[in-house]
């Protein structure tokens, strides 16, 4: 059964910032104890196939029981080998209709887009969500293009016809208004991995996000 | 219907020596045109989803109505999403179980191993063939380990219980002694990618492969 899509706190896991396979599942079993309501792995740095799969796993067995999803980040081949809930593919990425043959309809597919062009190249009925991003500057991205900031975020809400959560620099500092902004959910990385309190880090986004919506 | 698995000289396109994917068909045209009897897909360099992707379409369509299958370095996805005859997986990438998993009985599987330890723990029923080495030092892979040297690769091929590839720093001053080691073939990557004369280059390296059987 397709697990829940809830994009309202979408955490990233990074593992370099949460230190290794143990520190992201340890990072995860809090966050989802405290709000989280989806959970990616990326890996901006070199992490071999078998890292990769290994860590999924890990991350797909402390998940399990539970309603909140996997995505796995660019590796269509690891998500395919862990049975992930869903895979998330950037511009730069393998296609959007060739990923969605990979995976089927019985995973979730979300896509990153970073401009009004991209938007507009969105093959709605292939994807299930958008990542908008990054919204403000970000450290954990390499290959981040500009930062929108809260206004264009507006308007890109506004034309999008599938939910979607906001990427990029955000944290309990300016959550608030990128809640405003209309968009479903916010996805964040460093505003709870590498945290030395990841409940507490995760309660504050949690209680931004209700106090705006 | 799977196409022949045929060791003798096994190319490994690279991007960055062949000056992009036209540059890598025109070099399968001209290697397959003059014996060269498989071709993989290996990119060492930051290659995106995207550009994997098209160039393996672009050399699945070269190869089309060929005997020349066509292997995919790592990226079991990218072997799925262009229907590639095999994938070629190192130790540090997905488990061997898991990838004949994913890719069925259908397509090749190769496997590398750099020394005894190596083989011992090769899942033999999973496996089509075998890369070893590097036979020598090399340039064209960052992560290569110590080269073997032709006494070690005659150990190895007789204790392996599958056809192999002898591979690393292997050229037509070398390919001799490595071909009466008694291994079904060799691969190579800078001994024909980037060569000014591609079909002299390779059938340099046939006659070698003939004369030394």
């Amino acid at each position: 059964m397709k697990k829940q899509l809830d994009l309202t706190l979408y955490l990233v896991l990074d593992p370099l910032l949460c230190e290794g396979i143990n520190g992201m599942v340890n990072t995860t079993k809090i966050a989802i104890a405290n709000g989280v309501t989806a959970i990616q792995l990326r890996s901006e740095q070199t992490f071999s196939g078998k890292d990769w799969y290994y860590a999924a796993l890990a991350l797909k067995e402390t998940l399990k029981g539970t309603p909140i999803p996997l995505f796995i980040n660019d590796h269509v081949d690891i998500a395919l080998a862990v049975d992930a809930d869903g895979v998330h593919i950037g511009q730069s990425d393998l296609p959007v209709d060739v990923t969605r043959q990979l995976i089927g309809n019985k995973k979730w597919l979300g896509f990153s887009i970073s401009n009004h062009q991209q938007l507009n190249a969105v093959p709605w009925q292939k994807v299930d969500y958008l990542g908008i991003g990054p919204i403000y500057p970000t450290a954990t991205k390499k290959d981040a293009a500009k930062a929108l900031g809260t206004k264009q975020l507006t308007e890109l809400v506004k034309l999008k016809q599938c939910p979607a959560v906001a990427i990029g620099g955000i944290d309990e500092s300016n959550i608030t208004d990128v809640i405003h902004t209309g968009i479903e959910g916010v996805a964040v990385v460093s505003a709870i991995c590498g945290k030395k309190d990841i409940q507490q880090a995760t309660l504050s986004l949690i209680n931004k996000i209700k106090q705006a919506k």
